[in-house]
């Protein structure tokens, strides 16, 4: 059995590493960061695993199947945080990971596969402005180049961090993992919205990772005095700006049903003035989907009202699109042994996509891929109010590790064993 | 005749005192603007006025009626500009009142009643963020106390200003005029809108000077995050915004035949962010009108639709009233004066609203008042591009010296030169 007291301790202990008055301040390569990496590697060897740490600074502890010439299992999250963060996103998947396997030594359990531990460094963009260098640099989906002129908001230049933290820059490329390393990867993480508190469910089965496409439109008017410009003669800047908000949010209701999104983010007034009409707004778009069909809708009618408005509103209006990712699914197996899991253990579960970003979204790049959502109480993250019932989290714990085990294959003797446990 | 070329001369050389690379900057109670009346003041006396500053700053200059019991007929405008302010705004007002003196006495023209020319002091609010200080105190609408903590960006205090000025701001209440000293009040001034030019009319004949209506809005909704807050969970601050932004135009065009605008002319987002859905956003609301009956709907609309908000969108909403001004209605007599002269010259000429407020709106406390608008190239004003035909401001001067003589009462044995001329 998976031990909630010997979790909550370990939870502790790596809470108050970078805990300050407002949060936690683990930032991606940061003393802190290598403080609770240490902590983590100490647990692990303990645990009787074999640990290393990669060039990208990613930490994989492994505890070595029967069969060895077989790809791992991976499970595993990340350890750094934002500014002013939580003490949920992302440690209690690296720690929901330790558990198992103290759990699986605890029980005497073997298995064919080996299980691969993964704390993934640099998952936060808080740093650097850009997120999940760890995983992406193990998936081969980032080369030196791409990172390299990177710097924070210090000023300090990531080349001179890595080297600060012991790793050599020039080596992040052998970071790469080998294409069949892995037969599975999966991932705990705390939801970061409202819907499993809502439907008062612990489990969240992730089909999806949504992916943004981003952009900065900018919509251009004509200034004017407020009181001496007729309405049908204005060119309203603002007034466009609040119909792609508006028109984009009723597109993005009728995309419900395949979990798509879209905000408006910001909206700056130039020269936002009580007395002035506004004469030039700067928009701030993020539209996410785990379907690529669905997001693509949404993205088509923007582009569509764009040129609407600029024809009945006589705007002027450019449209730079800032990033366009694809979003990653789930592989299906994975899935459905996650749900038969719950369903065995009675565990109420629901399937929803993942808004946020994800280390299993690189992962997908190696091999077949699952997620695991536990609640978050308000739909919190990104804050020092974040905030996952224990329960929850070993609720989640118990699911994981009888999927991993399914995945790692239990050798038959002990078999039973596990079964019981589950 | 007004003679087009004195005019002009007249128009450079004011337009030299406060000239900057970037437009006009006579400030109220400034160096430049009492650099300006001083010229103002000179060209007077040259044309045989008696010339008084008032205890606010004002400039009146008389020329006597023949009938010196009789109220006088007042004519004017302001010389103080905003920061980087136009050539003609206010200015041309007091320089039209001005020929139309210089073309009496030219055509030996004698009047009944008197005539006053006003250079009123501080009409524009760029200094103290308070407009109209000058014909305020004139009609008796400000106190001192109203106005004695003001102070301008460089944190100077109204009344040391005054002092500097060599006025005694203790006495700013004797300014004010007597009930019965004026028989009426008429002004030109550069229309700071669009609709003249648009309609190729050099004559707008104002029926009503538009009051604001203003609010600070604050709608609070939910920030969170953009990717994992689906779509029907969402308590976005701006899409509230946006709404009040668009529904405020579409009534403010119901109600277009009355001249009503309504503006949202800023909205701030907080946080404002790519990946928030925003949780708060502050708008800035103004809304004018000429009619009081038809502002009013627009505020009760706005009062009702942020209920419906309130209920539909589960916002939380507060709404602040800043000011609640009541439009002035020019004199109908004075408006069928004004267009009975344009007819009879075959000037094209239309009714308007104005948007903007001007010191003929305190006069109106005082005796029946007019406004005579000429229009503004573009609809650019408070700008160093705001522009107006010299065309277009001789015909100006012509339908109000016409006007004026109308009601100052032309003596008989001149009237026949007086008829030439018109």
């Amino acid at each position: 059995m998976v031990e909630e007291r010997r979790f909550k301790q370990t939870m502790n202990e790596i809470g108050r590493i970078g805990g300050t008055d407002r949060g936690m301040k683990r930032l991606a390569y940061s003393r802190e960061e290598r403080q609770a990496t240490d902590y983590f590697i100490t647990q692990c060897k303990a645990a009787g695993l074999s640990v290393r740490i990669d060039a990208a600074g990613n930490v994989i502890a492994r505890r070595p199947g029967t069969c060895p010439e077989l790809p791992a299992v991976g499970i595993g999250s990340h350890l750094d945080t934002v500014y002013e963060g939580g003490k949920y996103d992302g440690t209690i998947g690296v720690l929901a990971a330790l558990e198992i396997v103290r759990d699986l030594n605890d029980r005497h359990i073997r298995t064919k596969h080996s299980i691969d531990l993964f704390a993934f460094a640099c998952e936060e963009s808080a740093r650097f402005g850009f997120s999940q260098i760890g995983s992406k640099a193990m998936a081969g989906l980032i080369k030196q180049k791409d990172i390299a002129s990177l710097t924070d908001k210090e000023g300090q230049n990531i080349q001179s961090v890595f080297a600060d933290r012991g790793l050599e820059f020039s080596r992040l490329e052998e970071a790469r993992l080998p294409k069949h390393a892995l037969a599975a990867f999966m991932e705990m993480h705390i939801e970061q919205g409202p819907i499993l508190e809502a439907k008062n469910t612990p489990i969240g089965v992730v089909r999806g990772i949504a992916a943004p496409t981003r952009f900065n439109i900018c919509v251009k008017g004509h200034a004017a005095h407020s009181g001496s410009t007729p309405m049908n003669q204005r060119q309203d800047a603002l007034i466009g700006a609040a119909e792609i908000t508006i028109e984009l949010e009723k597109e993005a209701r009728r995309e419900m049903e395949h979990g798509t999104v879209a905000t408006v983010g910001d909206i700056e007034i130039v020269p936002g003035a009580m007395n002035v009409v506004p004469g030039e707004t700067h928009l701030k778009v993020d539209i996410r989907g785990i379907s690529r069909a669905s997001k693509d809708r949404v993205v088509e009618f923007l582009y569509t009202f764009l040129d609407h408005l600029r024809a009945t509103r006589h705007l002027e209006i450019g449209c730079t699109l800032l990033s366009d990712e694809i979003p990653v699914r789930m592989n299906a197996d994975i899935i459905a042994s996650i749900e038969k899991v719950c369903r065995w253990k009675k565990i109420k579960f629901i399937r929803m996509p993942s808004g946020a970003g994800h280390d299993t979204m690189n992962m997908a790049a190696l091999c077949p891929v699952g997620m695991i959502f536990v609640p978050s109480i308000g739909g919190i993250s990104h804050h020092p109010d974040e905030h996952t019932d224990l329960h929850d989290i070993m609720t989640g714990i118990e699911v994981l590790e009888a999927a991993v085990l399914e995945r790692a294959v239990v050798e038959s003797e002990t078999k039973a064993g596990a079964q019981n446990t589950q």
